[in-house]
């Protein structure tokens, strides 16, 4: 994979501090790399479903915003990232302390990045694996009006 | 499809109701039928990822729940429903007054769900489709402590 | 949706000749409309999984095919098609006398379109379904060398 | 992951066979272990899509063969394997000698196996991937008539 730009780091954490979502569901970022990124979430009773796991659906915005920064750091610095699509398979119940989704670029494509994410439920410093990602992330100019 | 099942809109009504992450949202039912959910969201600033649009993560909980309750419409009384697996594709930018995800059963299983979801973007009046999601839904029984 | 364009069919029939692997299953164009084509292939033994059915691989072809040109009859005259990602709900075994493919574009975009496909097997003239698909296609243009 | 059952290995080779798709394609079956297999595929003109690359939907049958036989293989003796959906990203054309897909169970659940799927395009002893597969194959049991 190649060297991480010196000014990834630092745009992938800006945008991350503007996503309010992140902010709401507590999110944090663990580790920012050239085409691999890790953010982590502290269990919250708010954000979960009937049976009292975190919602699939903030399993799945975690580790979308895990993969959308694993693109952008790869991205040029004129360029902002956008979900196309992705497609999640739940493995197992999202409960435990926090869980961590870490997204991985594995096609970096001049116009779409392919990602490979996966979210994690910790407890007791033990890691079990919740949910698999593929995620397609469009690179876009700013003729857009997009910023990253 | 089938009629729908004296019990079955109480039964989502009440599953709903126990979703933590849906009071969190904002989240609301607008109709329950058999086989097919609509349910509603105001734009939350709160909510917002990095360009001022609804998280693609929040758009597919909602569509997920709406996906899930349409199963569970359909799904014998001692029954509970869990999310396998689903795919969205973002379609526009979520950003409007308020969002409605539609969940429908495609392929109502013994054993498995195929809901097709749709969420919609509504502003003035006017509705903009904004994902498309499929989704499998399994048919828990009770002998695995969960409850719907 | 758009009025087809008078030279749309003509290209997508031309490109469907130019694909072997529709030859060699046997597929057939039953009909070409602005974002909407449909084609069908005869039930073959050659083309099976280990239990009779038609393999998934096979569904999946005739459908992306469908998908695809779909997107190619409403993209202008110098852009090629690239399937991005497609993922398939099999709702039901692959057999009868033939099977039919729906691909249709639900969101016409610049640079990607976004289709929903669907598979029907025919039985003395009744259709069940046998697949759900969604996908992605990429608008090309004619600098990557791929003509359509 | 678990050691390879002394029969898995036959009923996967033997389940191989029964399947004419397989034979049509030129397919075989390169390794066998516990949770994973990989197969091959020479290339063929005859399975190419317009632009003469290897069309996709069989790129994603060789795929999902691989996954479902890594499935198969840590099922009872009983079981038979049916795939239930599957989401393919493609990443660059299939062109090349031959392909190579090979299939990994990530989640080997009693009744759903969650499976990662590969494809590379081998060229002068060198491979690159072409496809990422995510799939869920479910364990049917014998009252459905289907054997593997």
């Amino acid at each position: 994979m190649a060297i991480l730009d010196p000014n990834a780091e630092r745009r992938c954490r800006d945008s991350f501090a503007r996503q309010q979502a992140m902010t709401t569901i507590g999110a944090s970022v663990l580790s920012v790399a050239a085409g691999e990124v890790e953010l982590a979430m502290p269990f919250s009773e708010k954000l979960t479903q009937q049976h009292g796991f975190i919602h699939a659906g903030i399993v799945t915005m975690l580790c979308d915003t895990a993969c959308g920064f694993a693109a952008l750091s790869l991205m040029p610095e004129d360029a902002a990232v956008l979900t196309t699509e992705f497609k999640v398979n739940l493995l197992s119940p999202a409960i435990g302390e926090r869980l961590i989704a870490r997204g991985k670029v594995v096609r970096p494509g001049r116009k779409l990045m392919v990602c490979l994410g996966e979210v994690f439920a910790e407890e007791g410093g033990k890691r079990k694996q919740v949910a698999l990602m593929t995620a397609s992330m469009m690179v876009m100019d700013t003729s857009t009006g997009l910023r990253d």
